[in-house]
């Protein structure tokens, strides 16, 4: 069976998934995107990742492309038709097709497109080993709240990452704090113990697994503050996480040339991984 | 005759000139373009402006699409079979199709996508009657000198700009400073009557029409100095213009609430203009 892409209304090869060239994601960056996991079967967060997709849309006042409830059943038909239980759906709202100007078109139809990947079940071998992060200026816009496909400075820090054998860039602002990682949220343990984020605000994403392992905090009763963090703080930490929908809770060990902690994951983010598994299964899983 | 576009590689009507869903310009913004005013059938500034997007491809590590002399037959080709002899080309050079991932995929061809539209010559009428911005914070990424395609800063700015009845929206950046306009160069004559425009760097594009209207300003002798400038300094400007590629040299009357000089086009704005007409028809024009 070929894959198959939705796109503005219709089921379609994969490798014929074409929009117009002036749809305004393609020449201006002007659309949002939002990626939910799929886990044995089931949606995980699918209602925080649609209520934030809906909040994007109207920070940016594009239009709903159509009712949640519409939406969710995109979402079905599409991993039934790829035949996905673990994996990922990609979902990517636009302002439409519209004659090239910079200003919103008094008339246009929101582009919604929609693909689904299988991606193999989380590899608790990382566990073992953790992944390595390098420190980049954070050079991005003023509204990293809004989930835009407006991602080429993310590129650039991932690929920098990529050359400097690396998982994950993180990005530094100008006061020297951590913002978050290219496309994932950073999480400090510090000497003394207490796990750290940064709050949310205009330059951070408001994460979703963040917000789900922050519950998961809660109840396991970890002594937990949302207050900045600089990178040098960061490379003096006792354990340093990233979370994300497809990265999960993932352990890293190493930033710049820093080694964390004794070099291996440690106790915060593996407990965290393993809470987060049995919520991906429970409270967070959606058919 | 219908519209035609062109895209890799092939001439196709424009309702159907279509792109990958994943080619990386549509999921990430990761691309360039450029727009090149067409005159009297001829190309003003052809080379500059692909100087320039070979600049761009660089800074971002996107290879050549294919040679200037191909992308000057392609370009001449385009217009031909549009039968535009005054309006623009649009092109734009994406780094391809991929899978969705972050990093540089190992593999993959850049896409060119072109478009030619008809636009009447330059209205001098606005010689009587100039234009309106106003201001806005810049909250746009590090690398505005890269003309890639995440320009949503950019359109939120414009939006701005015309639900406040403007033309243009110059931005300010944290220093007070204004950058540039949305999708313009910036300019203002002083009360001394010296005339400033804010140097290149990072924070603005480099624009190919500024440039060429700076060799205007030492060509007409005219007290000339790149510094930036505030708005406020801008409010109590003598004169104040734009330029870019589509606009030319054109005059700005007032700034949000303030009104630039006698709230006439100035002196040296329609001087400016009438030798960038020249330069159109001129040294600037290329077959």
């Amino acid at each position: 069976m070929g894959r198959i892409a939705y796109v503005n209304g219709r089921y379609v090869p994969h490798d014929r998934a074409q929009v117009h060239i002036e749809d305004r994601g393609y020449q201006f960056a002007d659309g949002v995107y939002e990626v939910i996991a799929v886990h044995k079967g089931m949606l995980v967060d699918a209602d925080p990742h649609l209520d934030r997709l809906d909040r994007s849309l109207r920070e940016l006042r594009i239009d709903q492309p159509m009712s949640r409830r519409a939406l969710m059943a995109v979402i079905r038909e599409l991993l039934r038709r790829n035949g996905i239980r673990q994996g990922i759906v990609y979902m990517q709202v636009t302002r439409g097709v519209a004659r090239r100007d910079h200003p919103f078109p008094k008339v246009s139809v929101p582009a919604l497109v929609m693909t689904a990947s299988r991606k193999p079940p989380p590899d608790l071998s990382v566990l073992e080993t953790g992944k390595k992060a390098v420190t980049v200026p954070d050079i991005r816009w003023g509204r990293c709240d809004i989930k835009t496909v407006g991602l080429l400075p993310n590129v650039l820090a991932k690929q920098h990452a990529r050359t400097s054998g690396a998982y994950e860039a993180w990005m530094v602002d100008a006061q020297g704090n951590v913002t978050e990682g290219s496309s994932t949220n950073a999480w400090i343990v510090t000497r003394e113990g207490q796990l750290v984020t940064r709050p949310t605000g205009n330059e951070i994403l408001s994460g979703i697994t963040r917000a789900s392992v922050m519950d998961l905090v809660k109840r396991e009763g970890i002594d937990f503050v949302e207050r900045p963090f600089t990178a040098e703080e960061a490379k003096q930490a006792r354990e340093a996480f990233i979370t994300s929908a497809t990265s999960y809770v993932l352990p890293i060990v190493q930033i710049d040339d820093a080694v964390i902690g004794n070099g291996k994951p440690g106790t915060i983010a593996r407990t965290l991984l393993q809470a987060y598994l049995a919520h991906m299964e429970g409270a967070g899983a959606s058919r």
